[in-house]
């Protein structure tokens, strides 16, 4: 290994890792005699720039935190995690780490972000699941602390840059392909109005069915995400409908056994094209989350270089064809 | 909120909050009589003692390190995303918090090590997906690096601390689940024999047989992991098994619809019980992913605290009982 590493000015010094981390970054413990070993050891070895002393030019730590959700169905948990890989993936050449943490709700996070910021140097915060109300981007900008969000901000002015994913374009695709196969029954299955992505999705199904002067009420369900409540929710509509746009996976997942069970056919389309769809071969509509995390850490370079006004993406996703919705017709 | 943090500081001595991190963290940069006036302000206020000063009594960053990786088909890496999950939130109670770097290969890996370890003050790595032959162990070790390891060192000498799950364990309980159901001609359906976990799953299920003076020969398939090799192998062992143990829920998934497909019928288990088990039905052996992570952080707590010598943990993995077996046995 030719690189020059602590280890390397601790072996040529004669002194311990810590030491030479010590003349680093808190010289003033270090006696004299020995911090002038160390930095003779860093010089003729021309070991580069460490953190603290790039921190020192730059201001930045190089480090930004991210929430990690509570494994929850480990359906729908598995697309924030595939935008967590995503994130640590672009991260790393943009010269970032990411730094994880949990947090129990809004309250708690925003006290996590006080520790946090006390206990460690943090460049800024990426935000996931933004909402109606979110008082966690207020706490950011008024403490002054760079952040971006992966979610719009619901109801919320554009004072800060994010990436979004059109979530009412990808069901107004599953809507338009069902259309398309000669489907003219289509129901939703959705969660409670309130949540921004929820109306979304909702949204996308019902303009899709208006623009085709097809009828939706009573065709639509609002229930709590889940493959049971999937399951009770869709019996009632059958055979109302023949074909059916879900808000995930995971009542798609419920759609489909009670489909089964009730002996009806019945197209269904998920979102989100989990793992769990490609293996049951459930069509899904797929988020774009590799491309979200890479321009998160774009945006979030901007902001760090102070350069230009906050900005805003909105990413377009896009339907996976499976066996659960008819072939050979075109979206 | 009462707690005293970096901005009331700067609030009330009337600089910015890049400046109480400079007076904290590299005070020659700051001229003398602000760096007075925050300190007046941080004694004032009874600031609590920062990373920066924790650090310097400690010895510590407080921050670990952890490999994420690549999403691969979303089945099987799920099982690291839960372990990262309760990985982080173990560590937060202890006072630590988790950082993420990602690697191609185990090189890349100790070259990512050298880099984060010139970069960042970090106190210590958990690796996981260890393996035989692992060479980031002994380099670790050699640089006096502190870790542990998730993933037993295969074929080394047990000189560091690690936790495992006893994965012959997993497979021996399927295979006794299947023998006390009546089954007598259960195969084996796993990868390619030099995998630790791999040939460690294929001797708890070819031991169970023994042990119960069945025969085993011919009744496995070994191939690469994933749903279309797990259905190509398992269609040739058809219907010479009515049960199969398998390595992996890819694998299983597999089997389960080339099963289908052939008309016969055959119990099928699969290992590491995933989102996809849970959705499909499978009966799957269940990796205690939470404990294992939480028995890491304290591990690594006795690691940094210089305590004791390098400890062992194996975990009993659990059975969970689902539709691809038979009801009503006992195991």
């Amino acid at each position: 290994m030719s690189k020059v590493t602590i280890a390397t000015v601790a072996e040529r010094a004669g002194v311990s890792r810590q030491t030479v981390s010590n003349v680093l970054n808190t010289p003033e413990v270090v006696r004299e005699e020995t911090r002038e070993r160390v930095l003779e050891a860093i010089s003729a070895l021309g070991y580069r720039a460490n953190q603290a002393a790039r921190q020192m030019r730059t201001g930045r730590s190089r480090l930004i935190a991210v929430r990690i959700e509570p494994s929850r169905d480990g359906i729908n948990g598995s697309v924030l995690d595939r935008f967590l890989h995503g994130l640590t993936d672009a991260a790393a050449p943009a010269g970032y780490r990411v730094m994880l943490y949990t947090a129990t709700d809004d309250t708690d996070e925003i006290a996590t972000y006080e520790s946090l910021l006390t206990s460690y140097d943090l460049d800024a915060f990426v935000l996931t699941s933004t909402h109606h109300g979110d008082v966690r981007t207020s706490w950011l900008a008024e403490h002054e602390v760079p952040f971006v969000t992966f979610g719009r901000p619901w109801g919320a002015p554009d004072t800060h840059s994010w990436v979004d994913v059109d979530n009412a374009a990808g069901t107004a695709a599953a809507t338009r392909h069902l259309l398309d196969a000669g489907h003219r029954r289509i129901g939703f299955l959705g969660w409670p109005a309130g949540s921004g992505v929820g109306d979304a999705r909702r949204a996308g199904w019902a303009t899709t069915l208006a623009d085709s002067s097809l009828p939706g009420t009573g065709l639509d369900r609002a229930v709590a995400d889940g493959i049971e409540s999937g399951a009770a929710a869709v019996a009632d509509l059958l055979p109302s409908v023949d074909a059916l746009v879900c808000a995930s996976d995971s009542l798609a997942l419920g759609a489909l056994r009670a489909i089964r069970e009730s002996g009806h056919t019945c197209a269904v389309i998920g979102f989100d094209d989990t793992p769990v769809a490609q293996a049951v071969g459930l069509t899904s509509v797929s988020q774009p989350l590799t491309e979200a995390a890479a321009r998160c850490i774009d945006l979030l370079a901007d902001v760090l270089d102070h350069s230009g006004t906050p900005r805003q993406l909105l990413l377009a996703p896009s339907l996976v064809l499976r066996q659960t919705t008819p072939q050979g017709a075109t979206t």
